[in-house]
């Protein structure tokens, strides 16, 4: 990259390191087109900066020692800020291994179930707690491990879901077509709090409180908001969203009680196994057996010759 | 029924009582128009004769003591062997709370999954043993209690996971249609000599073998009977039929290991549960809890209101 | 009790029964000196009356039929509302089995502790929240049955508990004493609207999201109202009390993650079960084993011989 | 070994290598004198050839390049299709770590207890299954680890059991003892094709089904082929199979329901355990602890001083 | 029974029933030949006299009021202290349900195996306890339900265990004879303490301590007594004994760590199994299955038809 | 170290190494002062000193081969049974890593316990069991890892939960002070054979029989050679050595039945998780979660900040 002096760049790239010592201050991206950039920052800018994260740096280019030109941090701004969701749709694929279908897709089918909401109540809870995280959630992985643990896979494993609930409804139809959206929208948005995105790791907050009850504590707030606390509609969305893990020993303080609550478990629980058995046995040979798989009960699953 | 002497009747009833002494022996049956009528048996003729069975009587009226006229047994057939499918279908609701479909239509549903099976292998052994077991198969109960206890509930049960294959296909497309429509079909069959169908006692075989081990013997000797015994489609089929319960200690000597095995314990599963629970919730008024039901963990489910 | 026509009377007295049919609706209630008296009621005050409570009365003296006088109620109140904690107190005695020590000390004690938490969030929190709840809190139960099954049960409970938190951090200073006062006045503050405090149901709050995260939720209501959600004392708080039962099969679902938590599922755990021993105990003769104690395994204990 | 030109040589030799390449294919054996003798083969031949085993080779001696003589082979045969009893038993101590009986021994052993079998049923159906596995039987491990892990294991598990039986029907006269020694002889023999018994790998069948259902379907397809199906014996037979692993978890489908089905797994149990136990022992000094034994729940086992 | 005045009557007999009150206090015992005598008692004499139990009574003729002559009780003695074992024997078959072996033959066969104990330091053990106990050892039920639950069971269940010792030790010979017998002959020797032989109720020593720990105490004391205390012999007994029930979750402090206690373990399960199991199948008719067996985890088993 | 020929020396060291051939038996010692002292041994002194342990060496300075001066043994004493409390004191935390209060504090504390026993049988047999092991308690670690692993850490322990008792006596007057002291000072004294002091083995007894029962056979022969063996006091006090670990699954043979034994249980459990919590949490930094912690169920805690 030439630069010129005092001019400023604006450059979107990834964080490939974070360098720091007594005397020095930088980060290198590396851009879409594979260019490693070096920038400069102050001090009390690092802290800003999060390994893997891309961002839109604006810097400005300035002299150092014998007459080197180098990149000196004025701003930055998280990609997702500054970016079109086409164009993020486009980004991310170059930069990581993202889910099976773009992520306008993902969106796009995600928003047509929000949209197909009818009670109120539900609609504009679902809608405002979804406009609150809508950026991080296309962005972030379902897990740390296991299943769906590449970036954007909250989202499709989210879609899948949703996939799944009108044919249940068709076969059981006393189910409640509306609650099951909004749950399974939003049953594992918190994960975006609980799941630091970029490296994986449980947060504080997430290891003691965990992303059952932060998202209740969130639908919570939000119908107390909006007032509607004390509906029938609120209190059976925080009962799914805090038994959608199914037994207590699974980290559900209270089991399913409700039609909804139960298929919301089977249908969280079916996708888990299914798109990463389903992974799994594209790389694996007709014929022969996989290698253990740990969201599987740690079995071996054979696939069969056609 | 006025009888004239040494006139033959045909009476289809369902029995209602047998009684036998020293000194007779006789059943009293009840018909469609619930007219109930004793016919005197000779005591061989007993053992043929099951409480709660429809049978067609052959019967003669000949004439008892003091001049009374008396109907004594030729013949029977169980119903199922005397009338048209539709004629059944009729009856059955007369004598017996029956699946919340009429008979026909389950039969007309499960057949028109059977002929989309398309693998030679599959279509064949599946078709055999279908036949085998036909007119016993709507007149069944699939379980003794827990769900889907009334007579046609494990045709009933069969067709609504049938139902439930094709979305799943359609989100999971690596799954083998054919196998799960075969599977899904057989998997139960053989509680039809695990469980005697009309007082819903457990069979010494059943007791012994059960019903995955009897159906995978019966796959096993068709199979070979077909030249098919050494095929990747009846290890499959064995495997699923085998596997159905899950878990070990459900009963399944092998867990399942091949996506389609995991599916069919899946929908196997969920319509077991989801079935009960509709029928509960009818039962109950909204912004109630139900009573405790066996087959969801023994949990009470709420009801919401509207 | 003679009645004048035309005067109003304010009778104090406990609901022994409510009774309605087309033409009539009225409660008979048992005053302190165990006079019975019928008040007629209208239809529309009837769901104001609840089986067991205590209430304030204000009735009016009319003429029914053939010169007879009746009252008629104008108005009625929650009996903590009308009357000082030293009436109260005394009252209670009249009415229930209370707790051993009398209402008015477990009040002083639990004040006690409730000034001496230093930590000004800490202080701000649990006072609000107790403020909240202080008459409901003195009458209520543990429990529907177990442990602490009479009235005043919850706070007596409390109290002991507070009572042994001094010893621990003597013998263990690296606890936060604050935290523990805290979180041991609000940990089953929520059982007043998880169990009905009157016949000792639970409610559809408490099937469906249960005391823990209730309480939690109302922590979080009151951290976010002060402006101290994301204070590290709000997050210790919540997670001491969504993990107060310790295991994940108990229904927390974190498990104690913090000296503080793990101390606080102790105590709880410990005094639940030293209580109903030492009241057992009671009834039962020196050299002989009580009956089985739910609350202790169902297992029976013996009484030494002094 | 010198070679002659043109002449045939037969070679009684277990595989060390096979090895193949774009322009070689062959195999290096070991004979009984410790010669390394190396034969070619086609390429379709590679597939008849497996490591570990011991066969009768026909070779013919040819010109290679350069006037070297080469053997190539002309067909082959397992050793057990070619080898008298007892020539066969003294050949596998040279080649395998073989049962602490001779091979001979244990075939005298069953052989004696198969012939005692006083019942038709029970004695043609054991008779036809043992006679079409006899070979492989008195070859195979009776595990890949665990327990009787050398070869000739499964018969000398199978001989030691039947050494048991006598005593307890001594003790318990109602046990039936042709049952006991049929079902103790059938029990294991499917591990046959249920473990490949050269590398002790699962085959797929062993895996997806398991020699416990194996096993019933070879005694139910015998019965059938004899005209025996319905008879008590059989039933007897295929639930003492399946069941002889004593509780669902150990992936019976059925736990034990006939004395004689609960012989067979306590006998199982304890000689699976107390033969590993002698042979560690073996190795341990008076005084000291075994290693831990897997079989043993993990435990370590003492060796008392005499 | 006719009675003279001022003569001494020795009467054998059963306590039937203790009758006491302000002003009388008697026992009524009913003899071998199914005589009912009651006999007077003073109050000091109360405790001496148990319900079920066997007495040798002497007592004196005195006239009452009116002439009528009654028996005073003089003294008593418990029967075993008075009966010769043949005596003994016969008599017990006349008052209880004892076990299917007389007592005689049940003593013979037990000190059989004493007598064959040859290792010095167990030989003197064994015999020092046994002869302690030996009375009661062939008066007591090994239960107060489940197994063996009958007069004589306690000494029939040890007889047949050690029936079941040299088979074992003939396939197994490393395990020790001496140390199998001596602990199979003490291992529920305290149950004579823990359980209260007549009324099957357990003793206060049995439900804190338990008869494991209760034995082991005692083979500690006599082994201490006898100078023996440090022997491997002793350590070996002593862990036999105490974990005999096999597993932590029966009650054994320590699992068993040597072939001995493993078998011990094993012998006594089996026993309790099959023992209860034959008896069970006597009452129960060919091609039916029993009632649910308790000591058999409470499965129901099938009698075969012959 | 400057030596005389002739001369005796008494030398206080720390076995550091044990060194013997075919022709050298020696041992090197390391004293206070940090010196490194090689001392000759015959070969039948060789199994009186052990690695890590302290003694008072006695030796001799005699001349070796070329005029060189070596110190020869004479005799050895453990170092306990030559120092006063106090000096013995000060001279562990010159060797090891000690409890974290100097063993003259902790025993000081003990035996202000072990005063305030007041009932006499109890007294008695406390006094004499801690006397005869006395002077290894205050050397003993409690565990081989796990919890309290240091030197001393078997006392500290004790104390520790002794000063746990009076508050509860305090809450719950029901219980019996006198017990508790007697129980919590023996409960763990057996591990003095259980686990070998240095290496931190377990011993052959301590793996066959184990603490609890070692010292209830302890508590038993001491209370017999007193004349208590029938007291109410000695059968409570073997009940909750016997029951302290609290349940069967976790070495208890009975689980507590009495108050005080529950209390034990519980004042050891909590002893042992918060001793090493707060250990652990003093090398965590504050706003941290700790390393997983095995005797807190193998989680992670977390350290609050401030």
């Amino acid at each position: 990259m030439d630069l010129n002096e005092n001019k400023i760049y604006k450059i979107i790239g990834k964080v490939e390191s974070i360098n720091s010592g007594a005397h020095f201050c930088n980060t290198t991206v590396v851009t879409k087109d594979n260019e490693h950039i070096n920038i400069k920052l102050d001090f009390d800018q690092l802290s800003d900066v999060m390994m893997g994260k891309i961002y839109e740096f604006t810097a400005l280019a300035v002299v150092k020692l014998e007459d080197e030109l180098v990149l000196k941090l004025k701003s930055l701004k998280p990609v997702e800020d500054v970016l079109s969701a086409q164009e993020l749709s486009e980004l991310v694929n170059h930069f990581y291994v993202y889910a099976p279908i773009p992520m306008v897709d993902i969106k796009k089918g995600i928003e047509t179930f929000l949209n197909k909401i009818e009670n109120e109540i539900l609609s504009k809870i679902t809608k405002q707690i979804y406009q609150t995280h809508e950026k991080q959630f296309y962005m972030h992985p379902a897990a740390t491990k296991f299943h769906h643990a590449y970036v954007g896979g909250l989202s499709y494993h989210t879609l899948t879901m949703l996939k799944l609930i009108d044919p249940f409804i068709e076969v059981y139809p006393y189910l409640n077509r509306d609650l099951l959206y909004a749950a399974t929208i939003l049953h594992d948005m918190s994960k975006i709090s609980e799941i630091s995105g970029v490296d994986g790791e449980y947060t504080k907050e997430g290891l003691l409180i965990g992303h059952l009850v932060m998202q209740t504590l969130d639908v919570d707030h939000v119908a107390k908001s909006l007032g509607y606390e004390n509906t029938e509609e609120v209190l059976m969305l925080k009962h799914m969203i805090l038994s959608h893990h199914g037994q207590l020993h699974f980290g559900s303080p209270k089991k399913p009680q409700t039609g909804e609550a139960l298929l919301l478990w089977f249908i969280d629980t079916i996708d888990s196994k299914f798109t990463v058995l389903g992974e799994v046995l594209e790389d694996t040979a007709e014929g022969q057996f996989t290698q253990m798989i740990s969201v599987l009960d740690k079995m071996r699953f054979y696939k069969p010759k056609k």
